[in-house]
């Protein structure tokens, strides 16, 4: 039994709201529990100057902490004047996630910023976004179809991510802070809805594990992002509708 | 008649909900109309250095915009390394406001930090933190006050803010977006519950302003404030019964 | 009686000497008593990336104390690496006043900045820069009219600004370093020569102020923003024939 | 075949010189292939702040790259004012793959910081510094032995890395720089004497991968960190005869 | 006959007013001709962390230009964000070169900061400071010694800097601006009053020079700083009676 | 006798290699006893914004020092975020000794960039940067005329660099680390082919020097530089047969 009650492979309450910024074209609170990330998509008719002249867009992700989304106050790095390595490190990995889900080549000259801050963290900020930001991008690009017509739909899968762990010896899905500091093994996974890896980062900084511990820790977590993309086609509906369709 | 139908002394629909965090020793989610800011208090039992050794303590401020907050979207400050003139400006404004209607001596040696995040931004987002820090600040305290013994009850004041301005000649209360962008005179106000002046911010960037006008706008924002501080009583409830106590 | 054996509504002696640089525009050393700025004008043919293409001009101000203007020394913002607070909201003030008597497009695609440096503080420091950095623009701006065709003259009309504060429970005018630090209320005004408002920025930090004590203030500053302007168009004298001349 | 002749399961030319910086605790010059990366070990009686006084040791990673290390050449980090994002993410992550073998209690109040400089780049410089920096540290640990009494020896097991990935849709190991641009799945694997995992980041930008295709490259991975655990074994000969004393 | 119709061996007119700034421990205005230098000199009782416990003092500098010391305005150093190359050098130079007449065991725990702060600029800013600075020093020190009691006074030597340079062919002494600019050669030189050198820079960046061109330049640099110091004599008075005191 | 038993006039060991790095135009590791520094020249198609459109190119330095080049580790200046004085002199003064000897009309609109990294510091680290630099920059150059076709060969002249100083009351060449922290003169010297002084820079911070110490260091610097000159002759081969041919 898990410090929450909750069964090794059970998810914590996830819970979507779309809609939540008037000027986005893509916003959604969603929470994993406590962990409470507010994420809006942005697109914009240019892209970095190193994608310039090459037909293509560019999807890419910015992820920060509210002061006080922790227990105790952290200091805000625009006030220490930089971003900290964790920031960065999970900055690329949101956007670098989406991109394996979307064809740049049929999004055009355009890129997508999908904004990521987190205003309040029980562990699993870094999945949560992934998660959250995936809708975000869905529903920015399902608007621009209506204007841009693309000469293949530019998402070609779902996506959703969700950290594992090994927890007083029990491999668990979707730790919250307490398990995940008490975590021996911490993975995070990032799967399509076809069921195919994007990302697998395991880490055992207290202590390294088996490939037997592996192997079960990569199946609790395509068991929850199973869970997790089938709330998404719900929350989406008809604004998913095309995702896959170029790839079908 | 106003662009949204509002009369000349007339505020934007006010709302505000409490205990939005479930860290912070104070929280709120106050909007004036569109404009949405989310405030966290921090209490912590150190001051900054330069304040050492007097035995007072502190109270600070951090103002923020999500990069979505507005129309289009802005640089994160922390990715451009610093903050910019105008952040700096509104978090010193809204510190030194809320410092006036505490007695930093009764506070003894602890800081408090309102975070003031700007979720979405539709025009008055420096009075709406000014408004909303005031409530995150007073649970913080009431919090801090069945813990701590105060010789006096640190709050002496109610305290609220919101802008005035001369829009297509006529003095109105409380700006949204299209109107502030149209004002001939912006002014900021800041007043306590005894009615007293705090802070009087008066700008006549596109074209100076007479003394009359001056004194319509200041008749303006005094009874906009005296209706804020209502709606900020009736919030607080018995977590405001003390504030004042100390000049009675 | 005040400190230095002023009158409540006396200003400190005023001095006011120009061009003290061989290579800027318009340059200016004034002293209000023992605070004193060294400005300088600079006229540049282009105008920055937010203005550009749109025919009109800008006029903005940067400020900066040496590291010996004040009684203990300050670490210079370059050494430290960035600006702070105080400065840049003195910035702002400056160039936003200047630029509610300056027509934009009649000035033309240029740039005009007004370094304000601050050579000795006490008390004051951004009253006697606003007023100083009016002359060395006017300077600079009768110069360009010599080879440059206005379609009207850009500068519309005369500007100055004086402090004003509560100190001992009496109004005064022109607060020196000593004052200030006892004012239990503290005003900065800028006015134009035709009497109107500019800016009107007051702070109770100390304790709030009542509206009748904010009349008397306000009554104040015009007497010694008049006399400031006086001072303006003597030192000017046919520099400044043509202020005002599109106004009329 | 690969573009550089090598089988699916070779690693390129592997070699190892130590003692190559007179003043470090621990040094050694590392090449996998044309990959080259000099690793100095410094050993510090002081631990970071957020360690003080638990009377546990840190161990720490700083990577950079020379300008001309790379193709075309690079802008210094220093002289861009920052260090990037993937700078970071490397670094932490050679830290916290080194502490997974570190007993930080039985190391006392030191910090051990490993300088990973990649002298030249063709692809895996962060298995090259990982497996290089293990060296200095075990080299650095022993020469501490001599003097300092450790109440259990501090280093656990040994400890290598290896990159992975599918290119022309095989698995291959130790990619170079050629493979690694094509590859469509990328993994880097840290892995203890023992053969336990220590980290696994595995990441599919180009394509997602399956699960069987994973199963592949982490058998690669083994078989190439065996390999260089032995290589290690031999290198370090006397001075890694007490590494894993303490858990046996 | 040079540009501004000097011999080759005149210095440009100099002036050295003293007291002009009334906070500081020491304060001097000097010109070499157009070059206008402001230098204050500021005591604190404490020294830089790498000198804590030594018992001995330190001795510092900072430069600075006014934007418009230039012919064309420069972007200020606060506002860039960091200190240039040219800045942290010529800062490097006044320090080390007034540090070589200190005695710094004789000044004790103290730190004099001397800040040189160009008002306007036609060449040998770095000489004019230099010198200017030892007279703010001599000053600052001289105030001292009224209240401490040192065991012998700090003050070793007089100091004074000039430039030379190969201009038009033929060596001059003390270039302004434009011959700076045309200097194949340039040249500059600290020595003390005892005739000796403590800086000798000389750079051909145009070309190179024989050793009979640095002998010609290093006879006129003796010539000049031999008048300089003279100057120095006459401007300090009694202030300077001292120096030299504990090195008789 | 000097502490390594050298001779007063006695280089260190000089060892040179060239072709250390497989991607750079130029690369040379040379050391001068255990001074190394490895160098590396990238030739690139464009200039600086300040030389574009004079047909002109340029040749610039950068200078670092890996952190544990030292006995004791010093703190990346990257991860401080900013270059220090002493680099951004020792880089400047690279740059412009190497500028003296290029005959940047010749070069064309190409930037030769000198990157200096100190694998180990022993003295003389800059002198050493330069006379390997020069090297670099010789191989590079030669590399590019086989492609180019230059009106004439852009270097103009040999140019080398070493130290002298005065220890224990004698003139010394090439200063080890030792020899440097005792030395009351220390001088860097860099000349010609021709036998031409480029930069002389002796400081005196110890205490200050007499003309015939000058004239003493001079010529022991002339001696060394001549030696050095004579191996990179030896090392460039017919890679420096063009040298000079444009001056002849």
């Amino acid at each position: 039994m898990r410090i929450d009650g909750r069964e090794a492979a059970q998810l914590r309450s996830i819970t979507i709201e779309t809609g939540v910024n008037k000027y986005a074209e893509g916003s959604v609170l969603i929470a994993f529990g406590d962990t409470k990330v507010l994420v809006t998509a942005t697109v914009e008719d240019r892209v970095p100057p190193f994608m310039k002249g090459q037909g293509k867009g560019w999807v890419t992700a910015e992820y920060s902490m509210l002061p006080r989304a922790t227990q105790s106050r952290n200091q805000r790095e625009a006030a220490r004047g930089k971003l900290g390595g964790r920031t960065m490190e999970i900055q690329r990995l949101i956007g670098r996630a989406l991109r394996s889900v979307v064809d740049l080549q049929a999004l055009g000259e355009r890129t997508i910023t999908l904004d990521c801050d987190v205003i309040q963290a029980d562990g699993g900020t870094r999945t949560t976004s992934i998660t959250g930001a995936f809708i975000a991008l869905a529903i920015a690009v399902d608007k621009l179809a209506e204007k841009a017509s693309f000469k293949s739909y530019p998402i070609t899968d779902y996506l959703a991510s969700v950290s594992v762990g090994v927890v007083n010896g029990s491999p668990v899905l979707d730790l919250n802070y307490d398990e995940d500091s008490k975590a021996k093994v911490d993975m995070n996974v990032v799967m399509t809805g076809a069921g195919q890896f994007v990302e697998v980062q395991g880490t055992g900084e207290e202590s390294p594990f088996s490939r037997s511990e592996l192997d079960a820790l990569l199946g609790l977590a395509e068991t929850g992002i199973t869970e997790l993309i089938g709330k998404q086609r719900e929350v989406l509906g008809q604004a998913g509708a095309r995702i896959g369709e170029g790839s079908r």
